[in-house]
């Protein structure tokens, strides 16, 4: 006798694919015309690998072959990025009935001129190690900090990301950003423009939003968001800056939120831990929370079972 | 002669063993009874393949075979969880003693009762996917939700989780929602309750605990605690509702924390950025920081060596 | 004809190894004497399987071979480590013109050592479950504690990176904190001391600085921070006590700071949610925000279109 | 100053490629147009799932998951082959110049009418599973036979090449006979036509020549060789009848040679071993070596140093 | 519409199965029960490791941790072994309704009984590898037989295979020895007997078959046929000494056939290359063609296009 | 109560290690210093990638970035064969005793040597697959003889392990030749010596002895032995030519055997199928067996049970 499990599980696959395709319209059940987000994050590695090739290749390479070797890598990163900018380029309504041809040839476009911009995002990289180091006395050194430093990461993929943002390229460079997200903590929209010598320490909980605007030497600590005001308008907001603008020579401290388009910190301003702002700040001005509110109160401490270990 | 080494390493082996087993009252050494954590991410990945057929399998299907793939990837799922369950039933005390064949039985029941609700759970996470794309302009379209939102993935996972959860499995529920956590930043406990149309923005820092209620349309942002009052009593506050209620249309900004299990935010409330609320919230209300207590100096600004980035 | 790419591509590898080259001085160019940060990762999983063999041995192993799979896997972490240890010598200066068997000495005498403290590590490690257990009401037992607390992990890596710092080992220590970082949303450096019975609750966004000293029975939750008061001295501030100390029996709440290398939280005391901390507290002493200074206005709800999942 | 190696190496990697690139005319350098040797040996594994379910499956299939199961594999066998079948299409001048959407229809075309053909193949194969039981007292059982003769999987191999090369399908089915020969040391080409209940013994070393003919209820053993009777004339001889008939329920015993387009083994003959036969057997005919022409002599044996274990 | 493919594929899927259901008697559609062929192989290599430490571990093992290392890949064989053998045991008539633990038990017994005579089999090969070294001219030393020489591959499979064989363990042996003979081209049957000092140069077309029996220092050549008279009595001959008796010191070159089981070389007899015996041999008897029977002709070299680089 | 096994596994592992210890003089149990048979059969991988660059490169490659691939891939093979060069040296008395760095500079010069030596190789490689077009009627064009036939495989793998033969490297050339005997039942020993133009038919059970000389334009077919007269001898006959010569344009049938240093066929001639010769044949003659003598008898068929498929 067959089993409630017999009985049911077709009507079970059924109705979860039933459901995709009416989501989908039935045009795009179990196609081939997503991104493939595991590809785009082995190519991630592999920019990784041809920005600082002294850190993140994996295996030996005779020094005359590097040339060689590096090459190869990047070629591998050229036909593997057209082929997945060519299934995005769908996503566009200029695109979305144009047959494949038409699509490889302008996502071969598309990334040649992304690959060109590498070197210059190599140059920019080097400069975001030197204010790390500047900026961490507990850095022992720069290898420290290209090898480890979250923060590093997840500027590198915002400016990888970023130029294909500018290239007007669709889904790819959030997962990108996403994917730094996720290892970092740290959420930079790949709208968001950042000036050189940028420094996020621990970086957890950073949040900068899609229409923010970095300087240079700009240097954040965990939990800042640069964020909008309201979101309440939702989708009518679209296109709009909604995130501050941060000049040069800002030093931004954990917890704090900057928020709204029209806000602008001045350059060389200080804004202190947990300060949470909405106005414009002139430039050369410290932030602080003034008198931290806070009640001292001499605990009786009673000593039950339960909190043996906490009290 | 031998080595410090080669001296010492048996006795530190045997020392490893020794104090787990003795933690372990000597039964479990080297068990088979336990859980498989990569296992069970897996299926994580398997059931999002299920639910969001278009987006997540990874190789080419046929249209016509999409049935015969779902079908097949969703016995797969059925097959290792029937497996994990079976394992982990050996914590309940009922099943601890329970001759394999029992537990397995118990095992497909429950197994065969959480795939019943998946195409539940799939129009569940359809209408969060539209929750996030009204809510948050910078979406470029559903697609992107789906692909890389890691608000979406942690409901998704909660949304598994919690049935679950429900149907009594110890340890597997956590297994899913802390990697979840580690993916994304979110730690949603398996047993809090969620409504419909549900959206996370940014998401990092995130904790929503075990005995919260969350009604529908509700939005919240990174850092928002959604915590208990006071943990000091620790196991005896076991099975207590702990946690807060947060009713439909509420808004959270980020970095507020709510707490307390006794504390309702009421219907279409919005509780402002960094608002800390132990007591409850009428309906339709605005709870906002009144005025951010902050102190704005000039700074003197020395050029000294250590700061040339960063002053 | 050839295409812009077939021009450019060798222009732009060329660019990118002289650029790196120069940076590192021309001397490093696809080196072999970088550590290898997957080996690095793998073996802190390994390390995870000697500390809990009873947990996370993924192959059945039968119970009289335990000793010989413990000590086969001992010995992989020993192979390994004493290989990246001896790469990373050549980063201090005493060991940069050193040979390969001059360095593999020293790293073999570092990781005979290090092997040593694991039996105790182990030890510490079950405190810090017993004190998540006690702590925790959502806690269903210690097995949860053991396979998904991301607090426990994050302070094992601690532990084990600690003792590596403490061998003065460079890089790898950090390397593994960052990896238990990217895992946990918890940034503890590697030079932080922390004392028995820890426990962390939930953890995104924990931030515990290099020279931080943290007693026995300490419980901390997401989003605290004990770090530098500030840091704007850059690496003049290198080797200074610059992050507090943090006495027995304390519990600093979500979102606290607490912050400089004077200030200490005496024995017993309670640092409520969201504190902002900058001098010391003296035992037994609570401290809360006083009154959280919030605003509450009735909301004209407006029913427009954008806000029709929000308002 | 640079090694030997430095020098030289560009030279050697520029001659490797120019040589290849003159013998193609330049025209396919690192080309994408060449089948995936990997791709069509994984296939055959796929196929021999399909064929034996009960058998080849590696994983565990719930009994009403099987028709999910086998659909899916079958499926990717469909995907897989139409993809290898539109590259090995642009060898045959008719398609040397159609364009992708061209070659693809036609591969369509093939691969439906291939997989049509599996359940007689299928059919075919519990046959010659019948033969080789009844054929081999040393057969255990039809399992043993089915996991690990090689004459069984040379047959396999060849029923579902010869299907491919009657479509037409160039190299493929070559490629197929050719994994199976360096498997199983049975060489049997694609052409060969092979009828019911056919069994190959041990199998190693024999050869069965493109226009073979085979009946049905023939048993050949190791070494045999059903040729071609001089290849002199090379190219010259193509599509010529160059291999022998076997006419139903002949038996050609080890080392036998059955040479020449001409020559027929009537029905029911016995060829006996190391037999060398150019001319046609009638009917129902025992053929043996007459005396075997050996000379027996005592061997005076001396007892030698380097001998000592073999005279 | 439909392709014809889409109308037609459950069809063939449903006759595949049905198919082999009917063969199975209903009984073992994508069974658990049927041993897995890959697992079996890897074992192989992993008894080829503990037999061979010194040639065949693939990664750095500190010379103190060796019996570890050993004893944990011993514990893998004999974990995976009971499990396969649990499986095979379903073959036998005895134990093909006994439930799980039965055979578990069982298989468990044999295990055990097989894995007590590895220091035995590891000293016949030892001595297999001195048969080698003397008796070929070409070999180096005795790594390269223990690394390359197939013939003593052969060698030890069968002498790992006869002993399950002994153990009555269906399948299993089979399926191992016909992984050698698909390496090698050597069929050993695992029922063959083979005393100490045996070598096999070169080995391609070897069989020995079920019923053999072979003397100490005994050495073969490739396409040697050690082989039943005739078997057109089929299943009917099971269990019947089938295949000849080889002496000590028997020397059989290349090519030879001995067949029956009733024919004896005697000791110290050598057979030469290509001889067809059929009867006994006495002691120290030298058997050859007496005269290779050849006829030598003056061709006339006509130089036609095909024969361009034939002659 | 420990089991058998528990008692017994110890002594038995104790056994293994002490054995193959005392084998090798206590000197190498589990050392480094042997070389790893994996990388070396990848190596050969790589080796027809670069030989055949169009057929054997496993993933796409830009036209433009060929010789970056190619000459990162030459570098992989130089790496690893420097490598495992230096280990086998230790085989050889006078480098048994060189340190590291003396082994590392012989491998090194070694191998640029070797690598040197490619492109010829390629050349005499298309040669081999020219003549293997011409000499088979079957071969469907050049393509197919490149992907698929074992003759030319194994021609590859001797002209490669024959370069390092000459170079006098220890083991490496056996195992790669035996490897090619593994895929192919080819056994060319890497000490003979090959002329242009080489083309080896269907295969199977071909020997080719150490000190054999083939001159150019010459064919054969499966079977085909060049063989030493007698190895009775032993290692006593190490270095002498035990092997036949095989002069310009001659061609030898399936199963022909040649036997003996001082036997030499001449230019030109044809030696039939199944000759057994040990003395020269001159040059332009036709060797065949004179009159095949067989018995043919009519058979009287009685059609019993076991025989009713093969009568």
């Amino acid at each position: 006798m067959p089993s409630h499990m017999e009985l049911g599980v077709s009507k079970i696959v059924q109705n979860l694919l039933t459901s995709s395709a009416e989501r989908q319209q039935g045009s795009k059940v179990l196609i081939h015309s997503q991104p493939d987000k595991k590809a785009i994050i082995a190519m991630i590695e592999q920019l990784q690998m041809v920005l600082f090739p002294d850190y993140f290749v994996k295996k030996k390479v005779s020094r005359y072959a590097a040339e060689y070797y590096i090459g190869s890598v990047l070629d591998e990163i050229y036909i593997n990025l057209v082929g997945q900018v060519a299934l995005v380029l769908l996503q566009l309504d200029v695109f979305q009935k144009a047959d494949e041809t038409i699509r490889n040839a302008e996502a071969t476009r598309i990334v040649e001129q992304f690959i060109a911009t590498l070197p210059q995002i190599q140059s920019y990289l080097y400069m975001d190690v030197d204010a790390a180091f500047d900026g961490d006395p507990a850095a022992f050194n720069k290898d420290e900090i290209i090898f480890s430093y979250p923060g590093l990461y997840a500027i590198m993929v915002n400016r990888l990301a970023h130029e294909l943002h500018l290239l007007k390229v669709p889904l790819i460079p959030r997962i990108m950003t996403e994917h730094a997200h996720s290892l970092t903590g740290i959420d930079i929209h790949p709208g968001a423009t950042i000036g050189k010598y940028f420094f996020i320490d621990h970086g957890t909980g950073v949040v900068i939003g899609e229409t923010t605007e970095i300087g240079d030497w700009v240097k954040i600590y965990q939990g800042v968001t640069l964020g909008g005001l309201s979101t309440r308008a939702g989708q009518g907001l679209r296109n709009h800056k909604r995130h501050p603008t941060i000049e040069n020579r800002v030093t931004i401290y954990s917890g704090a939120s900057i928020l709204g388009g029209e806000t602008r910190i001045g350059e060389g301003s200080i804004i202190g831990g947990n300060a949470f702002i909405t106005k414009s700040v002139p430039p050369h001005t410290r932030v602080s929370i003034r008198n931290p509110d806070l009640e001292f109160q001499r605990d009786e401490m009673e000593e039950t079972d339960q909190s043996k270990y906490w009290n």
